[in-house]
């Protein structure tokens, strides 16, 4: 399950790394660069952090194709793109709730204790929103009293973790958790 | 010895970030954030660049309780820890010391020459307050003409390292290079 | 020919970081970090994602005293340095190039696809003056519309890669895509 997850969690981080990348005037060189980062910033950083190799979008190399269609896409329909811009908050939030899971999941598997895996779920969620915010020279949106990034992806990860401490399949455990942050994220703003 | 240098190196750190993002008006959960950068950052960095699994603080899952209850600790009591303000080059100095020796001590004993211990003594004592300085959008400390994070940082790692080849004992030259860099750094300023 | 290729980027782009830093007023060990940052970003990134060990500047410690003695000479001779700022898109493009062609030849010796070996080269040969953009606090420049760092990293891995896949020897592929990066670079400046 945790590969249809992350390529969720891919195209929603990439979109919104790409709006934020157009709304900047960044070329389709730029696009891609950034939809890139945030994407995969966080999957990376956890892989890195629990040795895992290959990453996980050298292994599926499909991901990186998601990211370049999605970038292209965007770079000749921006007019198109720009009006999608007020919905920005829907692929952010979904992007969060997918990662925050993905990462919990992943270092459940890798054998990490609860508490290592909230943490890798907190980094996953939230890391590719912080490099977006660095590539765009703001204060990273995390660290705001509001609107709450790692307050969303904790909240995720600790649905996901609960379930699994209570045997509940990851079929269920899973959806509820990417539901839960997301829709906290939703509220927040 | 390398554990207990770690502990109080984390927790000088792990200060040092959250009075840094008490100031700029974080919640709770960015305090954690700021402070786990912080302290986690620059020892982060060495594991990864020595290829060392797993990481400190996923071994030694306590320091992790121990920035969590220091963000939560400052987050309750925030005018307490205000009036701490004006000491903040104290965490920030010990952290320093520390870090950079903790570093190199790693290093060393992984079996690198002096040159790369050093450079790992740098990196460790660094960059944490490097991310805190992203964090916070200001141009990192360490690269200003004063008050020369990376220079005391470099003194700490020498000192430690000549003890080593002189075959001084780790109970005298480690407490010794801690004192150095964190004077040098008290005294820079 | 990858060390050779490699000693040449670690120059350039340590050339280009000190260069920076001096306009911006660092001191000497600000210059000897900026230097390193610069020179050894981008081949760290792409050695931790490839999971190598040891990074190639702990292999090859001869890069950290090429940097160390950049730094030295331009922080004793700043006023002749600062005479060669016209000339910073000279090491700028010449690191580039090298280091997106080193970038894609060790990911090709490591078994990696050419789509994955392109992405590491564009890591590997932007990578360095993104973190040197970062520490300088100015929006990266890779990321802006001209003059379009990654479009030039992406050439020259794509130039050497396609070389690779038509058998052409890596001493006729590799200067030529090198030199196909760099001058796009001059040109779009």
């Amino acid at each position: 399950m945790i590969p249809t997850i992350e390529l969720a969690a891919v195209a929603a981080s990439a979109l919104y790394g790409i709006l934020r990348g157009l709304r900047d005037g960044f070329d389709i060189v730029g696009l891609l660069c950034v939809g890139a980062a945030t994407a995969f910033g966080g999957g990376t950083l956890r892989d890195l952090f629990l040795d895992r190799t290959p990453l996980f979008w050298v292994e599926h190399e499909y991901l990186l194709w998601v990211v370049f269609g999605l970038a292209a896409v965007s770079a000749v329909t921006p007019r198109m793109v720009a009006r999608i811009e007020p919905y920005l908050i829907w692929p952010d939030a979904l992007g969060l709730g997918l990662f925050s899971v993905a990462g919990a999941a992943v270092a459940v598997n890798e054998g990490m204790s609860p508490l290592i895996a909230a943490v890798m779920g907190v980094i996953t969620g939230t890391f590719g929103s912080v490099i977006c915010d660095v590539i765009c020279n703001e204060t990273p949106n995390i660290f705001r009293t509001s609107p709450l990034c790692a307050t969303c992806a904790l909240l995720g990860a600790i649905v996901y973790l609960t379930g699994e401490s209570l045997a509940i399949p990851a079929t269920i455990s899973q959806p509820l958790a990417i539901t839960a942050a997301a829709t906290l994220r939703l509220l927040a703003v």
